[in-house]
This record gives C-alpha cells, sequence and structure tokens, in this order.
C-alpha cells in the first residue's frame, strides 16, 4: 500500500476566483510520480478556526498533509499558528529560522517585526528549505507548511520531497479516441472488469467539431498497463 | 448575510495531476458575482462511499453545494448515484431526461443502454439545462450537480445561477505597489483594523527582478472600498 496524502490550499483569494490555483495540479504531479496517493484537496479561506479544523480532519486520515498559502509576513499569515493550535504546541520567534531569514536582508533593518513574523515556528518542527526567498517553510509530525506563491511553492516541494517515503510511482498511458464517449462506453466498462487492479478512466473532449474521448489506465504494473494499451489501441 | 456555498469537485483526474481544474475558478468568480460566499472547495476521487460522504458533510453546513464530474456515460461516471443514496432518494432512468437526451441524437440506436445512463436522476430533482451536449445536470434540493467537461459545466452554470437567490455581489479593488511585502505589512495591519468590515489581503509576486504587492480589499460597500483604494495609493 502506498503512502496518502491530501492538500490543504489556504487563502480568500483562491475562493474569490481571483486567484487560480496551480500548487495544487503541481504537487499532485510530484506525488503520482513519488508514488504517494492524492486522496483530497481542499481549499479554506484565511480563518484561524476553519483551517485547526481542516488539519485536524486530514492529519489523522492520511499519511500527509501538504499546506500551501498564509505563511507571509502579513496581518492575514495565520497557518503557522493554526498548525500549532491543531497540534497543541508552543510557537514563538525559532532562533534558526531568525538566522535563515537575516540572510535576506543586506540591511538589518530590514528584518522589521512583520517579517519576523515568518520565523514563528512551531517546537518541534523541522524546517523546509526556502532557496527562493529564505523564509522557510516547515513540517510538524506529518503536516507540511509552504508558501503559496507558486515559485516559492515549488521550490519547497522540491526541499521537501526527497525525505518523504513514497511507494511504487503509478504510471499511465493515455490513448486519443476520435469517437464520443457513449460508443466507447459499454467496451470500456468490460475492460475495468478484465483489469479490476488498473484504474481506468475515459475524458471526452471537443476539439474542431469532433467529439473525441481520451483514454486513459493508471498502474504501478507497466505490464499490465501495456496490456490495457494494446486493448485500448482496438478502440479506434 | 449573504448565502454561502462549497464546490464539490469529482475525478481521479484532477487527483493524479493529469487535468488541472479550472471549474472551481470559473464557478468563483461567478458566485462571487451573484452575492454567494464560496466557503469552501474539495476535491475528491471517483469513490461511490467518499462522495456520499462529503456531500452530506457539505449539505447541511453550506447554502448551497455545486459538484462537478461523474455524470457522462462510463462506468466510472458514478455522481448521480452518489447523490441519490447521501439524500435516501430513489434513482432510475427518468422519461423527461430520455425525452431531452433523445434529441441530440439522429438515430435512435445511438441512444445505446450506456448513454442512458446519463438520463439517470434522482426523483424529485430538477433537471439543469445543458445547451451543448443535452445530458441534463440536477438540483436535488440544494446540491447542483453539474458535467466536468468545462465547456459543459460553464454552459449549466449560465443555466442554473438566474434560479438561485444571491446577496450583495463582492467587489474588490487592486493596487499594484512595487515593494516587498514586508515593507507594506505593518501599515496593512493598520488598515485591515481601521477597516474591519472590508477583507484586506496582499499578495506578492516577483516579475523582472522587482519584488512588488499586489493590496486587494473586497467588500460589498463601494464607499469603504473606495476608502481603502485612497489608502492603498498612499503605499506607493
Amino acid at each position: 500500500m502506498n503512502p496518502t496524502a491530501a492538500i490543504l490550499l489556504i487563502g480568500d483569494e483562491i475562493l474569490s476566483g481571483r486567484t487560480q490555483d496551480t500548487n495544487g495540479n503541481h504537487l499532485a504531479k510530484r506525488l503520482t510520480e513519488a508514488g504517494i496517493d492524492l486522496k483530497e484537496i481542499r481549499v479554506v479561506p484565511d480563518d484561524h478556526a476553519t483551517i485547526v479544523a481542516a488539519l485536524n480532519a486530514l492529519r489523522h486520515r492520511y499519511t500527509h498533509v501538504f499546506t500551501s498559502g498564509g505563511i507571509g509576513p502579513t496581518h492575514d499569515d495565520i497557518t503557522a499558528d493554526a498548525v500549532a493550535a491543531a497540534f497543541g504546541a508552543r510557537i514563538s520567534v525559532r532562533e534558526d529560522a531568525r538566522a535563515i531569514l537575516a540572510t535576506h536582508y543586506a540591511n538589518p533593518d530590514d528584518l522589521n517585526p512583520m517579517r519576523l513574523r515568518m520565523a514563528r515556528i512551531p517546537n518541534g518542527a523541522a524546517l523546509i528549505d526556502n532557496p527562493v526567498s529564505k523564509a522557510p517553510g516547515f513540517s510538524l509530525d506529518n503536516v507540511h507548511v509552504m508558501a503559496g506563491v507558486p515559485a516559492v511553492f515549488t521550490a519547497m516541494v522540491e526541499s521537501l520531497l526527497p525525505s518523504l517515503t513514497g511507494g511504487a510511482p503509478l504510471r499511465s498511458v493515455s490513448v486519443r479516441v476520435e469517437k464520443p464517449e457513449g460508443h466507447v462506453a459499454a467496451a470500456l466498462a468490460d475492460l475495468a472488469k478484465a483489469f479490476p487492479d488498473v484504474s481506468i478512466g475515459s475524458y471526452p473532449f471537443v476539439h474542431e467539431g469532433i467529439f473525441g474521448t481520451n483514454l486513459v489506465a493508471r498502474s504501478s504494473d507497466k505490464n499490465r498497463l501495456k496490456q490495457v494499451e494494446t486493448q485500448f489501441l482496438t478502440f479506434r
């Protein structure tokens, strides 16, 4: 059994529609490659009680919880405190995080009290390296806290992933068929019954007036995938 | 108080990272315009028990739940049955839905048993018009079930929204400041205290070597927004 995961995206700007999230999709792909099964994504607002409740719902259910957003220097950056509250951990400006942050500023005065908020790390947490803008993320138990800015988020994901134990990577094959989904649905259902160990899906598309279907199979077993792909090709 | 909402996105393809969801962002923007406060987005896999549990968690908590995905003709399209199960409603091929579906096919034989699955509608549900490819969505109580294909989803949203009662539309103003977030954080916190009725956020960016911040305020009160915008401009 592969380890499981949830992603918790934190931010009013996603729920208002102002921002199209891309961090979820990026991490989803990286987890699939790493053999960690992503089971849920949730988006919640910048609200302390809501974030704490979501963390406590997810961290007991999955091997890992990855969060994105709410760890900057401003008043609405409340994720670190919410994580501490969810675990009942103490939180304060930690010297190791403050020292890392200080290297980002030539003038020590630039590390003002608001920016120092980014060095607030719960007791017992391990820092996640941020090669882009220094301010670190952190892992507390199975919760991994990362920034919302995509350039920083993706850098933190690369810092973190090698330290997590994955399973067999999920592979996929995809075959494009220029027939509507309803034409292939019955044969596809039979195929899914014959290959219960392979996840078989179909994704209809309309392109230049053609109703077509992308057939997709997912499994960590290359040979089984190859067999399904051969079957897919007969649908054309 | 505005009505509230959650979006439930259903599909393994989003969790594997194969598909970047855009339906959530589209509906988030339309709900904001309509004065319906989006409070949560969840993505769950094509799994009956998981979909039922998510529906029951969300439909009691929010005024509306909007679902996307899993209502096509194939074996993994299980959303309609999951909605029926969540409500304890009976579900079968409904004559009104079958008649609509039939208009999509010149040859009656094309409405094969797998395609007829798309006419399975829970008892008591109202159909949602699909001008793109006929197969209807439906509303059962406060749960609104729509397709995952973006062209069809967006069309269904337009069919549905006029029938829902919204509140005062949430408006926003945005001011771009070419200063890093840590430079404006303290003044922004003071502003947020002075305008507790306005949601004030900041979104850092890095563009062509410049560290900048987009300041965003949201409120349904135009005059208060204007006052905050005037303050934002002094941050430049």
